[in-house]
Formats: structure tokens, C-alpha cells, sequence
């Protein structure tokens, strides 16, 4: 088959808008990931916020992954179900019912917490009781991105101090995701935040980064012991226009259906918010379209992406199937409840995003 | 119970973030909707993309509504399923796989659809072969939205008398979503397109007009016969923003747990784009936190709401439950698969979201 035909089979077979992936490009970003950490030393943890599928993080541990990460109990449940062993959860858990889940969880398979603050290590004790043995907690501590994670030496040694004197706690290291141009500041924060906990006997055997942009940076930052990347696994515009991946490495796309031409320089495609997301990544205009690179996808409706074609020479017309790669491609994958999976031309099947809106 | 003691006993019972609705205020919102078309004299046809629910759609019907308006085929056969008899598809279909599936929807209820060009036209007839029985077809018509629709009356006439040309189909009349400073603009528009239509012989039966803010226009343009709205049903922060609804009226509210205080003016909420999605609706911050007026949602990461609170004097504290009124409630209903119901301060059960991420 040509793209052509596939797109035609695709439409006939699903309909439009699909979410198709490509699993020769899946499997390539992969092992490329793996040789970069490889490479660098350093353990390779994908976050599987990204695919949500056990399937492919079973691909990511067979070429080579120490574990994965997921942002949320309910995704690790999912992966524990499916047999997967060894889980940080990089997110602050809090509250009862979430604590009761993750003593359970902790039952099922290996699973490593990140905390920021002294309420949630507090809480975390209700965890191990439930499941009986001690869980291993990491400090998220920030060098300078402005999300979560403590932002000064300081605390991250208290934090550090606190979560070992909590009964059933384990101080297990560090964790963090550093902007990109602040390699040397992080290297110093955590030269500090370990000199630091050593001082009170404390070793943090983990030391974990994140963000598909730090592949570019692994190494660079002495005291890392494992990377977290998500996007790379499919990438997307936002890695595009940061130079992490070409068109090639773009796994996912969403094949769409021009319905209608309001006019010579505007068109409609049957995929909107509800598909592409409103997530810009900072980006002008909500995708890439493959076939018309030229044609700006400038605003959404929830079933409509709304076209302007007045830099588009060749245009697209109604009833054609165009592939878009969507600027920020994880949240993309949390819309549908299953992928169109191909290789080059050819339909293999369907895959369940079985973590999907898992939300708690 | 009062709204704290609801607040603990929905993030025990289903951890947070939930997204919640308020079935009294449901059932106030309903009842204001039918009250305003039937002292209009219109038909009241509500668009379900808001709630996505078959068992709200009856409370609509049965509050009065004639039929009950889909965006896409997927949700009309989810209501159709659920025994909804008269659906207007208020999109343009097209492609084989959808056209069969209309023709299958046909033989279940009494179905109408929507067309803006002759490429969607020629293909409707492929869906009447399949049911064996004629289809009622709108013509579009775009009085200034630029969304989709024809743009002149001579297109509006034209299109027409193409769908009565057709096998199987019957020209049903005319379909808009008026600027809502544009009344006299659609009426003229109408005017001229019904009696051109006339002229061929030809009864527009349906002039359906849409839009919650439009609720206020009901009755401006005399030719309107039935109307969609769908954001009343549970209103948002956009409602609010545009006068159309006050905080009473928000049935729907996000129940969020500040997981994180970075910094005196930082927070962070665990309900980030995966659950209020990036759907600005063209307004500051990302939501309402209604025990926080002051406090903006300043910026999403998937599982983060990242809060600044320098016009805060009472600022949350980590493990503080939030109730949050969204930018955009429709696209909020679509990231889950349930709503948990309540009335007032009392937990009633949890609804499923049953017509969610049906994209075609």
C-alpha cells in the first residue's frame, strides 16, 4: 500500500479522526533513547504518561529500561496490573483514599514516591501500614523550572531528614527536571542537597531528571542515576521545533477529514479540541499538517479545526484525509481510548491507551 | 452535611481531582432553558455535547425539549441506543464508514443532519440506500461566525435545491449560529434565503439556531423555529464571564487537592490540563477556585494546575479541597468517564459520561 491507500483504508475501516501510531517509528525512538542513557550510564525510566499503554512500556523494559514513571496511582495500577514491577510515581500523594491505593499498589510491584513537602511525607506512613513494608521516598527539588519540588538546598535536606524519621519511610534520593540551560546550577544543588544528607548518614542512590530535551543533556549532570523522557517515545511539534526529533521520529499522527472550504482561504477539518487539544506548547497554530506544511490549523472548535490557507499554495480539498502532528502529542493520546497502530503502509491493529483519564 | 463536610467525603470516596455536578442546579438550569423557548415559542433541542449523557438527555425531553442535537455520529447512536428518537447531527458527514453508519442510526431514530457544501450532499444518499428511507437535510449557513456554513444566500439557495435534486433526500431547511450582535443580519439572511427557496418550490420546516448565549436573543429572529443550546445545562466560567449565568448556576464544579505550596505566591493543584483541558474560552487564568476568587490558575502541565496567589489575602493550604468552576465545562465532561452526582451537600451516586471521546 502507498500513504494514500492508507489513509483511505484508514478512514474506511475507523473513520475520522484516528490516532494512529507507526510502530517501526515506536520501536527506532525507543532503542534510541535506550543507546543515549546507555551511553551516558544512566538508567533509562520512561514516563509512561505519554503512550499509557502497558504494551509499550513492556517494549521500553525488553530494549532495556530499568522501570517506569507514572505521574498518577491510578496509571501505576494499570501497570502493575499488567505486570509491570518497578514504579516511580513522580507526584505528590496525599489524602486517604489515594494512601490506601498505594499501599495496595506497593503489594503488586516495586514502587519508588516523590514529595515535595513535609504534609505529604506526613501522610505517606498510612501507605506503608497498608502494605506492610517500608516505601522508598525521593525529594523533588527545583533548580529553576517554576513547578513542583523544593526550591532551596535547605529544604531538601530537611525533606530529607524528615521522610527518613517517619516510620516505614526510606530517604531513597533526589529527583528533579531541570530547565535546559541549567545544568551547571543543578549539578551544584545537588552537590550541596548531598553533601548535605550524607552529613546525617543519608545516600541518595537515586538521583532521576527528566524531559525528552534532556536527552541532549544526560551525562552533563554528574550525579544522575536515571532519566525520566515521555514525549520521545512518540515526539511531536513541541519536539520538532525543539530540534529533538525530525518529521521521521513523529510516531503519532491524527488523520483527519477536510469537510468543508468556507471560503478560498479557510477550510474545516473534522478534528478539533476534542482531539488535537487546545495544549499550544507555546507553538503558533495546533499542528503540523503533513501534506499542507504551509496551512495554519489557527483555532478550535471541540469538533472542528479551523483552517487558514492563504500561505498554501497546493490546498487541500473537501473529502481529503490529511495526517497532523499535533503540537504536544501526550495529551493527544489521553483523548481516545485506543490507537490505530501501523507499520509504514500497512494497518496493524488497534491499541488500547489503556491508563487513560486516569486522573486520581 | 455543609459543603466542607462534602468536600472531605468526596475526596475519600473518590479521590481528587472529581468532577461533580449539582443535579438541583441540573434541573434548575433545564427547567430556565424550556421556560425561556416556550415564552419564545421555539423549540427547545439541546446540543449533548455537554453532558453527554443519555439519562440528561431525558431530563431535557421531559422538562419539554422536541429531540436532543449531536455533533457527531458516535454520540447520536450512544443516544439512540439509549431509546433518544428525534437527533439533529449538526455536522457535515461524510466518508463511507460514517455514511453507513447514518444509514444503521436512521432505522434506530428519526435523524436529521446538516451540509454547507455539495461534496457532503452527494454522499448523504449513500446513507439512505442503507436505511431504506428518506433523510431530512439543513442547509448551513454562517451569518458571521466564520465556523462552518455557507456565507451567501445564493450558496444557501443553491445547496437546497441540490439536496431536493437527490435521491432520498429532503431539503429541510436552514441551520445557523449567530454572532449574537447580529440578529438583523440573520434575519435578513433568512429572509432572502427562504424565499428563494420558495421560488423552487421548496419549505424550510426547520430554522434552528444555537449557542447558550443566544438564549437571550430567543425570539429576535422570527423565523427561527427550534434552538441548540448546550453550555446551559451546566454553565461555566465563560457563562459567567458573558452575563449568562451567575455561580449559582454552575452545576459542575472540579473538586481539586492543593498538592503543593512552592512558594508564599506559588501553589499547585493536583487537576491540571488532562482534567480542565487548555480551553482558555478566550479568558485569563484556567478556572473559578470558588473558596479562592483571588487566586489565578495561572498554567497547566497535565497533572499540575499551577496556581499565583499574590492577590490572595487567604491562600490555600496543602491538602486544602478546592471547588473550581472551568473555562469550558463541555470539553471538561469529555476528559472523564463518570460524573459524581450530588444535590446540595449530599453525595447522590456517580453518572457515566456515555457518549465521551466518540470523535466520529
Amino acid at each position: 500500500m502507498s500513504i494514500e491507500s492508507l489513509k483511505t483504508e484508514v478512514a474506511r475501516q475507523f473513520g475520522t479522526p484516528a490516532v494512529v501510531i507507526d510502530l517501526d517509528v515506536v520501536e527506532r525512538n525507543i532503542a534510541r533513547v535506550q543507546a543515549l542513557c546507555n551511553a551516558a550510564g544512566v538508567a533509562n525510566r520512561p514516563h509512561i504518561k505519554t503512550h499509557k499503554s502497558p504494551m509499550i512500556a513492556t517494549m521500553q523494559r525488553e530494549a532495556g529500561a530499568r522501570g517506569i514513571t507514572c505521574q498518577k496511582i491510578g496509571e501505576a495500577e494499570v501497570m502493575a496490573e499488567a505486570g509491570h514491577d518497578d514504579i516511580l510515581i513522580s507526584y505528590n500523594i496525599l489524602g486517604e483514599e489515594k494512601l490506601h491505593r498505594l499501599g495496595r499498589l506497593m503489594s503488586q510491584a516495586k514502587v519508588t514516591v516523590a514529595a515535595d513537602n513535609p504534609v505529604v511525607v506526613a501522610g505517606l506512613p498510612q501507605a506503608t501500614a497498608v502494605a506492610g513494608h517500608d516505601l522508598d521516598v525521593v525529594v523533588e527539588c527545583d533548580t529553576g523550572r517554576k513547578r513542583a519540588g523544593v526550591e532551596t538546598v535547605a529544604e531538601a535536606i530537611a525533606l530529607a531528614k524528615d521522610i527518613a524519621s517517619r516510620p516505614g519511610l526510606s530517604f531513597a534520593g533526589f529527583m528533579l527536571y531541570p530547565p535546559e540551560d541549567a545544568m551547571a546550577e543543578t549539578q551544584a544543588f545537588l552537590d550541596a542537597a548531598t553533601a548535605g544528607v550524607r552529613e546525617l548518614g543519608l545516600d541518595p542512590r537515586i538521583v532521576s531528571s527528566g524531559g525528552t530535551p534532556n536527552l541532549r543533556n544526560l551525562g552533563k549532570v554528574r550525579a544522575v542515576t536515571e532519566h525520566r523522557a515521555g514525549t520521545s517515545v512518540f515526539n511531536d511539534r513541541m519536539m520538532l521545533a525543539a530540534g529533538m526529533a525530525g518529521l521521521e521520529d513523529c510516531a503519532l499522527t491524527v488523520f483527519a477529514t477536510v469537510v468543508s472550504r468556507a471560503g478560498p482561504e479557510r477550510g474545516i477539518l473534522d478534528s478539533g479540541s476534542k482531539t488535537l487539544t487546545s495544549d499550544t506548547g507555546g507553538l503558533e497554530g495546533h499542528g503540523l499538517i503533513i501534506e499542507h506544511p504551509h496551512a495554519k490549523i489557527a483555532r478550535f472548535a471541540e469538533e472542528h479545526g479551523f483552517l487558514e490557507l492563504s500561505a498554501c499554495n497546493d490546498r487541500p480539498q473537501i473529502g481529503d484525509v490529511v495526517r497532523i502532528v499535533p503540537n504536544h502529542v501526550c495529551v493527544v493520546v489521553n483523548m481516545v481510548d485506543r490507537l490505530i497502530t501501523v507499520r509504514g503502509d500497512q494497518i496493524i491493529g488497534e491499541l488500547p491507551v489503556a491508563a487513560r483519564g486516569r486522573l486520581t
